[in-house]
C-alpha cells in the first residue's frame, strides 16, 4: 500500500488481516519526509474462506481515502521478456538462473538486434528473435521490436545490456515495468562509453546501475547498485571486462527485488520494502 | 518488545498507540524460526496526558502473556564508561565525537591499566583512572577496577581495547552491558595475537568485531562486523595498524546501535531492528 | 622466479631479459619477512631468435644458487577438469566464461559423483562423467574418480562445489593443482555445514574461500576470499543461497589468477604477482 | 622517476643502485597506454658513501633523455597546513593521528573561515588561524590565507572539508600540492550540496573522492575514492551524518599515500605505485 501518511493506518491493515485469519510473516513501512506512505506486509491466509478481494475491499472500507492504493499480489511466477545486443554476461547469469529455477519468473524469449547469442540461448530451449536494426529507421525497429515483445504480454521487460536507446513511445508501452542495466555508477557517466568516460577522469572505484527506464536516457529510478575498485592499471577495456561482474549481480539483485514485489517507485526514487 | 509469536501482537500494539494518541514513526519487527517475536516501534507520542506507565499498563492488558516483555525506552543519553589500555584508535574516535556531540552517550569516566593515554583523555576533560594490573592478582585487579567503575553507575561499558580478560564474575555485574571489539573476524582467530594468527594463515580479508561480553572469551553476541581486503604485502604489523581503522569504525557502529535501543540480545545472537 | 634474496636478482633478469631483446611489460617482486624472493616478470620476445631455453641458461649462468627457480610460461590455455557434485553455481558461471572464450583454460571434462548436472553440462557439449560414490568404499571411489580423470592429463581440477573431502593420497596425485572453494571465510567454520555455524554464531557477514587444496581438509593456501553482509532475518537456508553468489565470484577469480600464472605458493600462503 | 617508456630503464635503475650498493626493498612500474613509463623504487643506502645526488647524476648518466625525470626522496615528514570550515571530522581525524605520531608529516597549522573549530585545535598545541571570509571580497580573503598559510612554507595544504572554492590564482600558488575532500563519489554530483543532489537521484550508493586540486572545480587528479551503501531511508542530512565517515577515511588514506611519495600525477589522474 502507498498513499499519504494517516494516523492509523498500521492499525487498520493489522486489523483487517487479523480479523481474516491471516499471520504478518513481515512487515516494513516508510514514510517519506514528505509525509508519503509506503508499506508492504508479508502475509499468509488462513487456507479457508478469505479471499484478496474481499480483504481489499474490508481495507477500503476502514481507509476511504482513495489517494491511498492497495494491492495484494499473490507469489507466483512474472511474465518476462528479455532485450539483449551482443554481450551474454548478463543474459547467461538469467538464464542459467532461471534453468535452475532460481528466479521467480517466466523468461517467454529473448529479443536481440544482433544473432550472435542465438546459438547460447536455443541451449535452455528459449525463443530467439532477431530483430536487426540494420537499414531500419530507430521508429522501424521498435515497431517490429515491440511487435515480436507483444505477443508474449510481458509484465516485465528486461535490458540484458541491450544497447540501444528506447524512444519515449517504446517505453510508454511498458511504463514502470522496464529494467535496464547501466555500466556505471549513475549519474555519473551517463551515456555513450561510460568505461571510456570513467577511465578519462581517472576514478579509482567503477560501478553499475539497475534502474527503471524512463523517457529520460539513464535517468530513471535506481533500482540498485555496485562497485568495484581499480587503479590506474585499468584500460577502458578492462574495466569493461571486469565491470561486467557487476552488471550482472546487480541486474539479477535488481530484477529478484522487483520479481518479489519488494519495490515501490515514488517519483524518480525507489522504495524497496 | 520480544516473546512468544502470536497472532495480533502488531495489532495491539498499533491499537494502544492510537488510542493514546502516538503516531508511529518506524516499526521493524522479526520473527525467529523458532517462533520468537521482536519488534521496535519507534512513535511520538501527542504531548499531552499519556505517559510511558499509562501505555505499558493498556499493552500489560491487551497481551497478558508474561513471556512477552514490553519496554519503552524514552530518547536519552546513556551513561557509559570506557575501559582501554594503551592503543587510542577506538577511545579517541569516541572521544572526539562525544565531544562534538555526536554519541546519546554521557562519558563519564575512561578506566586503563597503563597510564599512557591520560594526557589525551584529559584534554576532553574527562576523568581519567589508572588501575594498573601489575604486582595485583587478576582478582584483586577486578576488585579495583569495580570499585573505580561503581562509582559512576553506567548502564554501559565500552572495551576500546582494553586487553584484559574479565573474568566471570566482573561480567556478571554488566551483564549484556559490556560491549567489546575484537580484532579479527570472529569466530577466526579467537583469542590472543588475531593479526598474527592470520598473518600466519594467510588470509587475503582482516576483520572486526563488536559484541556483547559474556563468559566465554570472544563469544558473545555479535553486534556488527566489518572487513578489510588484505594481500601477501601485509605483515602481521601492517594488518595490526590497518586494521585499527576497521576496528574503530566497528565499535562505533555498535554502540550507536547500542545507544539507540536497536540491538535485541536473543541467545547468542542479536536481532538489531 | 623465488628463491631466497640476494642483491642484484632484479638486475641479472632485467639485462638477461634486455640483452635478448625481450620488453618488460609488467614486473612486481616481493621479498617476504623471512627473506624468499619472489618475482613475477610478464615480457614480450622480440619475435625473433630467442627462445625461453636460452634465456633461462643464461639466466642460470648469471643466477648460479639452486635455491633460486626461475620459470617462464608461455600464454597458452591450461587444461582442466572440473568436479562438481550437485550445485550448479560455480559449475555454470565457468561453463559459460568458458563458453564464450572467457577463460585461459580448455575445460575437458565434468565429473560428479550425482548425474543431476549432466543435461546441463551436455549443453556446451563437454564430457560429463557420472561417478557415483554409492556402494563404494572412499578408497574405490576416489581409484575410479582418479581413473576418469587421468585420462585427460588436466594441469588443474577445480572443485566447483565438490562435497567430497579427498584423501591425501588423492591430493598428492595433483599437487598444488587442486583449486577447492570453501563456503565460509576461512578458517572460520571448518569443515561441514558452514552456514548452519555461521547462522548459529549470529556473525553478520559471510564469505566464501578459494584454496589450494593439501592434506588438511580446509587448510591449503587460501588463493581468494569475499565476503557479504548479512543481517538476523537470514536463515542458514538464506545464507547459503545468497552465499552461493560469493562462492562463484571468487571461485572464478582464483581460478583466473591460477591460470594468469599469477599465484605462487609459499608455505601455506600464496603470493599473488 | 616517470618519462617516455624505453628499453633498458629497469635495467639501468637496477644497475646504478647495485653499484652503489643499495638493496631494493620494494618496485613497482606501470606504462600507460599512451607509452608512459613510472616506477617508484624504494631502496637502502649501504649507510655509508651513496649520496642520492650521486646516484642521480649516474643515473643521468645512463638515461641522457631529458624527458625522464628522476627523484630520490629520503624518508622524511612533509610539513602540511589544513584548512577547514566548521566540520570537524576529517580534520580531528587528522589531528588525531598526528598526536599519535601515525602520520609521516608535521601539521604545521590549522586556518580556517570560522572560529567554531578553535577550541578543539588549541587541544593539541597547533596553531589554530581565524581568517574569515565576512566583509571581504573573495579576492581579499584569499590574500589573507595566502599570507597566513605562506609563513608555514607548507609543502602540502590538505583541505578538510574547506568549503570555499579557491580561485586559479590560489590554487597556481601551490601546484599538484592541495588535496582535498568532496563528499560524492566524482564526477557525480559536482559542485555543492552533492548529498542533497545524491538525495534528489534517489542513489542506493554514496561516496567521498580525494583530489588534487587544479583550477576547475572538483576535476583535479582523483587519489581515493570510497563507498557507503545507503537506502530509501537516508535523508539528505543522514547521507551527509554517515557520509561523514566516508570522507575522513578517504582523506587520510589519500594523504598518507601522498606522504609516502606513492602519488604521481598524470595528465587527470594519479599513477599509485
Amino acid at each position: 500500500m502507498d498513499g499519504p501518511d494517516a494516523k492509523g493506518l498500521i492499525l487498520h491493515v493489522a486489523s483487517v488481516l487479523f480479523s481474516n485469519g491471516c499471520n504478518i510473516i513481515r512487515q516494513d513501512e516508510y514514510v517519506s519526509p514528505s509525509g508519503q506512505f509506503f508499506m508492504r506486509t508479508e502475509f499468509v491466509d488462513n487456507g479457508e474462506s478469505t479471499s484478496p478481494e474481499k480483504i481489499l475491499s474490508e481495507l477500503r472500507e476502514k481507509v476511504p481515502n482513495k489517494d491511498i492504493t492497495f494491492r495484494i499480489n499473490p507469489k507466483r511466477k512474472k511474465d518476462v521478456v528479455i532485450l539483449a545486443t551482443k554481450e551474454h554476461h548478463c543474459l547467461s547469469d538469467l538464464l542459467t538462473r532461471y534453468y535452475f529455477g532460481e528466479l521467480e519468473a517466466n523468461i517467454l524469449a529473448v529479443v536481440s538486434n544482433y544473432d550472435s547469442l542465438m546459438p547460447f540461448v536455443s541451449k535452455f530451449g528459449i525463443p530467439f528473435h532477431f530483430v536487426s536494426h540494420e537499414n531500419r529507421t530507430r521508429e522501424e525497429h521498435e515497431t517490429l521490436m515491440l511487435q515480436v515483445i507483444g505477443q508474449y504480454k510481458p509484465e516485465f521487460l528486461v535490458l540484458a545490456k541491450y544497447m540501444r536507446v528506447l524512444s519515449p513511445g517504446f517505453v510508454e508501452q511498458y511504463p514502470d515495468r522496464i529494467i535496464n542495466i547501466h555500466h556505471s555508477f549513475l549519474p555519473a557517466f551517463i551515456g555513450a562509453n561510460p568505461y571510456r568516460q570513467a577511465y578519462e577522469r581517472g576514478v579509482k572505484i567503477i560501478g553499475a546501475t539497475a534502474h527503471f527506464v524512463n523517457n529520460n536516457l539513464d535517468e530513471g529510478p535506481i533500482i540498485a547498485q555496485d562497485i568495484k575498485e581499480v587503479d590506474h592499471r585499468y584500460t577502458a577495456v578492462d574495466m569493461s571486462r571486469e565491470g561486467k561482474d557487476v552488471e550482472k549481480m546487480v541486474l539479477t539483485k535488481a530484477l529478484k527485488l522487483v520479481l518479489n514485489d519488494r519495490v515501490f517507485i515514488f517519483g524518480n526514487r525507489t522504495i524497496i520494502l
